[in-house]
């Protein structure tokens, strides 16, 4: 027998960025920047995945200027390095610790970019798939990157964050046979979760798929 | 150039947790029970590894009653049912969004078992990289799990977790082939971060190094 205890959360917390989100979103809209946030699991490919994305906005004519990029890690700068040798305008938050992005953190950042020439923002929470759930940084678009990797039941065992996807990616499709995972099983999963948010499977290693979402992300703008 | 905002934590919420944390192992400590916590991603693989562990500790004479399990995650009883199926003591703490436990939510969960029969409690935290290293919960060990396919930085990535394993768990060796990991500078990265925890290779999947992994807990106690 499986006994199970159920936890409430707070609320206040949650509300109030929720406002500064779509105060934030307002100023992008103003400087016309279409902004995507990236959130999922350590490792899931966010980075590669975001790299992928700028080499392709680069061959199609935006300037370095004209993209940015926001990383939210734990520590260390590795992940803005990656991004920064592709000549965008970049900025690394260290939460010390703090497990997601909240809005203010991105006014911090954005205090660095040139609002005036940027039109795609990338911005890539910590790596975690729950916290950043409950505090959206004002985006247009919210991406869910999933990797086979992390195991066939992972949108069941996440429903809040597969709900709140705007675009769910299923990452490392190349190794799906390798981790023995049904990649229609956990589309069918996420699915019946999130019946409007398109699903896109890549592998940022191949580059296999990223065309497909690079054009899910630069469709209509919500 | 690569811009780096540090955000700071605060501390009076770990600090209570960790008080309670205190009392809880004094409480185990009355009761005889050697209490393990596995920390790590969504994915890691720590439910399997666990099994495995289950599997040996009953095929070395430990009975089902003695052995307990607690599982924490956002949604689902998934893990507890497999669990469930070894025949021990076992409870599943859906936290509803909340991205760790914490050491109420144990004594809610212990409750349910029978701690004068208990001798082994496997205390599985929420899949989560983050969040749940500054909240221990008691156990004498707490053991991090970090599977080769979530990247050759992980650890490097999470120092904070990494520095306050006391057994640190490679897993998934049997895929860095094909994910083009190398295990040694894995290793490498966590002994410069962590130089007294014994770091273990494993492969929950074919049960490579699981014994080793035994061994390292059931060794001497803090």
């Amino acid at each position: 027998m499986v006994r199970t205890i159920e936890i409430k959360v707070g609320r206040s917390v949650i509300e109030a960025n929720l406002k500064l989100a779509k105060q934030l979103r307002e100023l992008l809209n103003a400087y016309s920047v279409k902004a995507y946030e990236f959130l999922g699991s350590p490792g899931s490919g966010k980075t590669s995945l975001i790299e992928r994305l700028i080499s392709m906005a680069l061959g199609e004519g935006y300037s370095g200027v004209s993209i940015g990029y926001i990383g939210g890690d734990v520590a260390t700068r590795l992940d803005a390095e990656r991004i920064a040798r592709h000549g965008v305008q970049n900025v690394q938050i260290n939460t010390g610790g703090i497990c997601h992005l909240e809005v203010p953190h991105i006014y911090q950042a954005i205090e660095s970019l040139d609002l005036e020439k940027l039109e795609l923002l990338f911005i890539e929470n910590v790596g975690n798939l729950i916290c950043p759930a409950d505090f959206p940084l004002g985006a247009h678009r919210r991406v869910l990157v999933v990797s086979v990797t992390e195991g066939e039941d992972k949108f069941l065992k996440h429903p809040i964050t597969t709900r709140l996807a705007d675009v769910i990616v299923i990452n490392k499709v190349d190794l799906a046979d390798a981790v023995e995972v049904d990649v229609d099983r956990m589309e069918r999963d996420a699915r019946g979760l999130n019946p409007r948010a398109p699903i896109v499977r890549t592998s940022a290693r191949t580059g296999e798929g990223v065309d497909k979402l690079y054009r899910a992300l630069m469709g209509d703008e919500g």
